[in-house]
């Protein structure tokens, strides 16, 4: 049975370039980028080519800018935890209701356990930020705004540069969650008020395990990994390298991409869409159809379980996700959803399809055939589907 | 030119049968381990025989007593400051003078930023740690005490099981920087009072990027890095599924190897040291000889600088370190030698050669021929040595 896979926003495969480029730093240049000898100082150059190629990626102005981690959490905790040190006397948080657990798990504890006062900005129905909001929760008091550059569930894009802008007038740092939007838009930080960026190497076709924080030029960060001077002082432990010269292969890859992401990536997309939509009545997309990322479909199938889904989607060879991979589990429809106010009989039912440059054409045609099929039998199933709410969907004229 | 690689406890060349295991979760299963899919599960199956094998090499009673990190570093962050939030009203941290940047700096950032206070248990001439002015130390104030298992500059074991008895007596936690001891000494931490254990891939033969915090069931823990639900709430992070497959067959290959380690590899080391010792005048070891790891020699050639020897062994073809990799670069002589009261003239010429299961008997060979040559190259150049020093040094005798 062909396997099409469909759930590259929870990770993706790595680009056997980029596997390719990592091998010979295992077992040839295995040494220490920080050591003075032979097998140090080869492998240091090869971690300054990843700095170098993840700049390009970013248009980030200086390779320093580039902090490399252990992964997006790592970034996003980092960065928020600098901010409420290096900001004086301001102690406030303005995130949104739509991020990743890596920010709003953080901001909950921080809440909790050092009372520090989080605003919450939600999003309207199709997951686009309340601007006004925002700028409303700015204050004097504000040590950052951290708010995602695209939604992990929805591919919503945030206007995170105009964002910014704001949060610099009211004298706060701005971070960006940028993990599932580097490498599917392109991007030029030197030319926006963005002072912290995130970003996660599985994401975008290198290994788990590498991420990085980009710090603007002047910015101080307080690093939450402290020891030894690596990352200039930024963040202590012996460098990935093997990681780095990876994430480096696939940021450049990207690069090359990027267009076939717009275009070839977005096609196929939307055909998925609409072909489902077509097929399958009582369902529509949850998020900003205008303004998303190319890669992204949110799929609402009302009146069934998303989990259930996904189950016979399983049997038939296709992985998709329903929510985000890291709350899977559990049975609360998604934070996302909740936020969007999308009726729980939606919710329930939502199933993110997330491609990549790696997916065809086939895999379109293979998941139009089978989904009409899965959503019938489930809701032959259900007990809220009685045929009666056939064409009924209380939701779905938003999207019209 | 052959090369001969004597800094394994920078770090190690990754066993090829580790990298041979990873590969395949790099393109083939790369799922999300967190993931409901097929592509998802058989990777969650795979960190999990990670997770027992290394349970195994550590002798932990459950394999859930295992968090993967990102490395030794954070480990040691995350342990310490954990039992900061954990113990209540106690707020004081027991430590060594000698313990790696990951340990030390940390605590002087708490010191400073948060008035904690930390006491660092001094060593004596060879290395060894003063047990009653860390028994003194402890007290109903105390957090925790972390104490590594052995030093990575001079490879001094320190009593760790005695050591965690103690602190239980005080009502504090154990912690042991075991970064430099796991895979080359025996453990079985289910026997131990040792409350918590970190340890690092890329020091025994696995990639560089991931690493482990050990935690006794039943001790709490205050993550490091929030947001989704992995490695039960305690490390926030898609699992570097790699990662953890190539430490889990590092860890199995170690313990096969852990003989050997302590006599083919000892007997190399002890070689070397001997035959240098014999052949080069003003020279002695540095460290507790009785009780030390098998694979490490730190010598000290007196009146010379460590970073010219490296830079002649380098051209030689041969790979060691002065101090620590991390503080390399720093022109002061390493804080190990200096709590040990070395005098200056022998610290800053203090060599560490750190051996692998890898390394050769031509090895040893190799580096015997060329040292004596580099030494007595640098001395005619030094303005210490005058010739009349010859034979002199006042430090050697304590280790006769
Ligand atoms: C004793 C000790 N602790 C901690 C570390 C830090 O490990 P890592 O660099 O993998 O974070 C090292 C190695 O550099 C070490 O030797
Ligand atoms: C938007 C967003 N932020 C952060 C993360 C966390 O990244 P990682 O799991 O690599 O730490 C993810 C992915 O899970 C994500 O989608």
């Amino acid at each position: 049975m062909k396997a099409v896979y469909l759930d590259n926003n929870a990770t993706t495969r790595v680009d056997p370039a980029a596997v390719a480029a990592m091998l010979p730093f295992f077992t040839e240049q295995f040494g220490n980028a920080s050591s003075m000898h032979a097998f140090g100082s080869e492998v240091g150059g090869a971690v300054l080519k990843g700095r170098r190629q993840l700049q390009a990626l970013l248009g980030a102005q200086f390779d320093h800018e580039i902090v490399f981690t252990g992964g997006g959490t790592e970034s996003d905790n980092t960065a928020i935890l600098s901010a409420l040190e290096t900001q004086g006397a301001r102690n406030e948080i303005v995130t949104s209701a739509v991020e990743h657990p890596a920010v709003l798990a953080l901001c909950a504890w921080l809440e909790k356990s050092r009372g520090i006062k989080v605003h919450y900005i939600g999003v309207d129905a199709r997951g686009r930020l309340d601007v006004e909001a925002y700028r409303k929760a700015l204050s004097p008091r504000t040590a950052i705004a951290s708010i995602m550059w695209a939604n992990n569930e929805t591919g919503t894009i945030f206007p995170v540069e105009m964002l910014a802008e704001l949060a610099h007038e009211a004298g706060a740092l701005f971070h960006t969650d940028a993990v599932q939007a580097v490498g599917k838009i392109p991007m030029n930080l030197k030319e926006t008020a963005i002072d912290m960026l995130s970003l996660s190497g599985h994401k975008l076709h290198a290994p788990k395990g590498i991420g990085a924080l980009y710090v603007r030029r002047g910015v101080r960060l307080r690093p939450l990994i402290r020891g030894g001077h690596q990352e200039r002082g930024r963040r202590a432990g012996t460098e990935n390298a093997p990681g780095i010269v990876a994430l480096g292969v696939a940021a450049e890859l990207a690069q090359q991409h990027i267009n076939d992401e717009n275009t070839r990536v977005r096609a196929m997309r939307d055909r998925l869409e609409q072909g489902l939509l077509q097929r399958i009545g009582n369902s529509f997309v949850a998020g900003d159809v205008e303004n998303r990322l190319p890669n992204t479909a949110n799929v609402a199938f009302e009146y069934i379980e998303g989990e259930a889904i996904l189950l016979l989607m399983n049997k038939a060879g296709i992985a998709a996700s329903s929510g985000s991979a890291c709350t899977s589990g559990s049975l609360e429809p998604s934070h996302v959803l909740r936020a969007m106010k999308v009726p729980y009989t939606a919710a329930h039912g939502a199933i993110r399809f997330s491609f990549s440059r790696e997916n065809t054409d086939e895999d379109v045609d293979h998941v139009l055939e089978v989904m009409p099929g899965i959503i019938a039998r489930l809701r032959e199933m259900s007990p809220f589907w009685d045929g009666k709410n056939a064409g009924q969907s209380g939701f779905a004229p938003t999207y019209a």
